[in-house]
């Protein structure tokens, strides 16, 4: 058994509930049947497992370190970076005109899951560069796409995202780095980036930086922002790379987890010029940003998720090998013990961890092919699949972050004093998916984002597109005797969050209304996972042979998650969401002296 | 200000909340006076400033390794146990005659809280030795008092207790290390143990080890297990350690958290005879051991609660230092950016581990005057005494290990990217509180302590006994218009409390009953501390000076994190406990097959 993997919970997410066989508008899927990728999971697994799965342990007890101005990368990264580029990877979600495979979002997310389920630390100075790369396409030239995103496509550069300052971590507004017009095309940029991820190390022969820098004279705050691409090395004459750019390594943060990653602070123009290229028109850098943001936030939402899936196989497995002690009423000492699993409360615990992540997954599943559809919709319908998209982002972003994460926590406390020692991986997985609750945003941040813009976005059309969707489910679970009672508290939920977001719409004080948007965000999230359940029971209903003599116990343990997120979880959402509708200012109104005093 | 102890709060609890000044039955606090206390108090937070707290970071970086059959320690280790023994504060809580300061269990309690929240690695060493010789003392002989408790007293020898084996966990039923008689009272041990806390190391000239074993002929289970001891070294006829006495240190544990502790594997009686005495009576060994593991449990509850308020506290500072953004609805970019704390949703997170932490700590507090109480009180009230304290100790064991770590959370989360970085200590608090939740049994384990056998004992009069005093303090505070709302929540609270605990006892399958127990040690652990909550904002009330112009932002805030415990905590416990009414069989019902397929 896998850990880093569950192949029949693939299966039934896409070809049980989301049938991606079948016609979809613009054959999105044409060509991808089961068997191909099934073909392309196969050989990811087997590569994970033999490449990246090996050295996670070793990585994260010896991380990069910084040394002559560079991060000293361990040869494991090199070694696991470099089967992954043999494979052609790197180029799989690019199209084949771009040297790519031209494979759907959806299928490479979760070819990547593997590669993150093994080892996240190596995993993402690919994703990062996948991402970067994606910016240049969508909006630099004809120029910059053929000389800087090809060779990062092709696996032979990497890339990284420069946004966050020391005195502008969150708030963007903020920034300071300056980008001169140095001629020719060029400018030279001056400032300090730091929270780097994949900078600084010597494994490619150029690294290319995508930096948020403001020109002379830009307006103050979000809107003076431009982007410009800032090779770590400047291009010859034949485009290969030359010259240092002066972009240095100032040191790397130690982090608590996904150690393996460099996370630096970089400076540029201080050791000498350092030249870039502006991607896109002046002052509309966030927009490009943040057009590579909302994939990333789904894409950090799938490794929050990753996190917990591999927790919680591996707590799963260590509870059905480890025997000890005896079922309650089962006391007599002389009896043999008992594996760790039959006791209620460890199934507990497995339950809870099998329900955070087998939502989470549909969800990121689901928003993946919205990702898809976008691609190939158009008019009116890729209006609607783009609004339904702007609302979930921050959902998928964030609630497997936090409730994925609590995963990771049962499968530490289901191993007892194995879980926290580094003999055994779930504590590692805890400290690595910590961080993803703040990467690309916090939680806060993200809260602000849904019920302050999305939700608010087109008249609320975005929301409305959701319900509807959720209350057809609701409607075909509704017609089935044993799911009716979920469906109707389903209903229940929907009115709560209704009632809560008219309350925050019809306050004037948005200060007062957003609150608690950390809670509405909660909320919401656990009523879209308890719709992505239901959806899940009813699937594995209609999956279950007629024979019930006989009934298949991967379908039976679908519909126990789905009882147990619906009995122990959902119910909690509405005390979150009468907060909100109240606009209970408990929060608001403490002032700072009162929480500073003592 | 510290980021190790909050003295306002501390006096506020012990005088103006539990009046520690006032006459009380057997005088337990006679001669404890503000200033005597104060005085002791300072002096101990000057030390553990002055000595823990430097190296707390080094030693979580560098913790012992195993070399040659030792733990080698940090030199940091040693010196600061020197100035902890020097100032005489091993001693602290023995009685004079012994050798000690007599100070009572609550105030040694907060003094070592701050050698705790300075550097937890090291303080575990005395605590562990302490609770080590206590048992001595109440168990022991006179010999084994004056030969193996005394030096331990004094601070020249450590102890350690040795519970755990590879194949029995926390099934202690289930342990197999053998104790054969080897003449003249001694014994020949052999068998292994796990998870030993602060042994290994050679600091000092011995180490005294509590070990549970059985007797030849033993019963099974743990009517057949006994306590023996077993030094490190043998002594000579003077006492003085001589011939080593074949403890084997096999490896060490690498651990998430409090790093410096050594955790060790040890064998006995594998290179050579080791020898051991018996303590107390044969196959009694549990109960002695219990004994001691009572108090462990208020201590794991109160380390849960000091790492709770030193992220707390630290992130409260970056919080007011920090600044970062501007308020909603004053977005204009050339505004100056504001602290983090002037964001609501910071205000929250801060407010929900100042209600968490200050509210676990209260119940520490409580749990150690009634220890304090016990040891003066004699014939009913001791009884009384005794069963409160029983019902509250898996409470006080659990509540903080689980809330104060999510308060360890939320430190991190406020402070973004610098959060999950070793360049502050929040990240290091969250991984050492981690471990609190395991550690002298873990949730699921208290669970069934509280929901199975001590709501039950005499009755259920140790619940009654709680009841009782919960609604004393609803009855005056709905006197009061201000609080008489949560009064009544209280009172709601209680009745779901009650109709909960009736449905179990009511249950004849005692696996059934105690499915939910963990939902429900949670839940009432919730309940509780709303009802230290309430008293606070009593107190706060009483002590707030008429003159209301210039309210005490010290005692609003008390209010405030009251309030937001009343609104944003409490009414989850409703979801646990209905869950326990209704007798939920999701987890007990699903079987293992359904889990573990896919």
């Amino acid at each position: 058994m896998s850990h880093i993997v569950d192949r029949r919970n693939l299966d039934f997410l896409l070809f049980d509930m989301f049938d991606v066989e079948a016609d979809r508008p613009g054959q999105t899927y044409a060509g991808y049947d089961r068997q191909l990728i099934t073909q392309l999971l196969d050989t990811a697994q087997k590569l994970a497992e033999a490449e990246y799965l090996p050295s996670s342990a070793s990585l994260d007890a010896s991380p990069p370190i910084f040394a002559n101005g560079e991060a000293v990368m361990p040869p494991s990264v090199r070694a696991a970076l470099a089967a992954y580029r043999d494979a052609g990877l790197p180029a799989q979600s690019f199209p084949v005109e771009l040297g790519g495979s031209g494979l759907p979002y959806l299928i490479a997310m979760l070819v990547n899951g593997m590669f993150i389920a093994a080892n996240i630390s190596i995993a993402n100075y690919s994703l990062l560069t996948a991402a970067a790369a994606r910016l240049l396409l969508a909006f630099g030239t004809e120029e910059q796409r053929t000389r800087f995103a090809l060779p990062m496509i092709a696996g032979q550069w990497m890339g990284t995202m420069c946004l966050s300052e020391p005195q502008a971590g969150s708030s963007l507004a903020d920034i300071t780095t300056r980008a001169e017009p140095a001629g020719e095309g060029t400018f030279r940029l001056r400032g300090t980036k730091i929270w780097i991820s994949g900078g600084g190390h010597g494994m490619t022969e150029n690294i290319v930086h995508l930096v948020l820098a403001r020109l002379p004279g830009a307006p103050a705050g979000v809107k003076g922002i431009s982007l410009f691409l800032v090779p770590q090395k400047r291009l010859d004459a034949e485009g290969r790379p030359g010259e240092d750019n002066n972009v240095t390594l100032i040191g790397l943060a130690h982090k608590m987890g996904q150690r393996g990653t460099t996370n630096c602070q970089l400076n540029f123009g201080e050791a000498g010029p350092t030249l870039g290229y502006l991607i896109g028109e002046p002052h509309q850098g966030l927009r490009a940003m943040f057009h590579m943001m909302n994939e990333a936030r789904i894409g950090v939402g799938h490794v929050a998720t990753m996190s917990g899936l591999t927790g919680y196989r591996y707590s799963r497995r260590y509870a059905q090998e480890r025997v000890q002690g005896r079922r309650i009423g089962h006391k007599d000492p002389t009896t043999p013990q008992v594996p760790l699993i039959e006791h209620a409360d460890i199934r507990r615990m497995l339950l809870a961890q099998k329900a955070a992540v087998e939502g989470a997954l549909a969800l990121c599943v689901f928003c993946a092919l919205l990702v898809d559809e976008q691609g190939a919709a158009s008019g009116e319908e890729l209006k609607e699949v783009r609004l339904l998209l702007e609302v979930l982002t921050p959902i998928v972003k964030s609630w497997p972050s936090e409730h994925c994460l609590k995963a990771n926590e049962l499968a530490m406390q289901i191993m007892g004093g194995a879980g926290y020692t580094c003999d055994h991986p779930v504590e590692r997985y805890y400290r690595d998916n910590r961080l993803n609750h703040i990467y690309e945003g916090t939680y806060g941040i993200q809260a602000i984002d849904l019920l302050g813009r999305k939700v608010r976005m087109d008249d609320g059309h975005g929301l409305d597109l959701l319900l509807a969707r959720i209350r057809a489910t609701i409607g075909d679970a509704s017609q089935m005797p044993d799911l009716a009672t979920h469906a109707a508290a389903l209903e229940e939920a929907l009115s709560w969050l209704e009632a809560a977001t008219a309350a925050v719409m019809g306050e004037g004080d948005q200060e007062r209304g957003l609150a608690n948007a950390t809670l509405y965000l909660d909320a919401m999230g656990t009523i879209v996972i308890a719709w992505l359940w239901l959806w899940q029971a009813l699937v594995a209903r209609r999956c279950q042979a007629p024979d019930t003599t006989q009934p298949d116990p991967f379908l039976q343990g679908k519909r126990a998650a789905c009882d147990y997120h619906f009995r122990y979880i959902l119910p909690h959402a509405r005390i979150h969401l009468s907060l909100v509708e109240g606009l209970d200012d408990t929060c608001l109104a403490v002032s700072a002296d009162q929480i500073e005093a003592g």
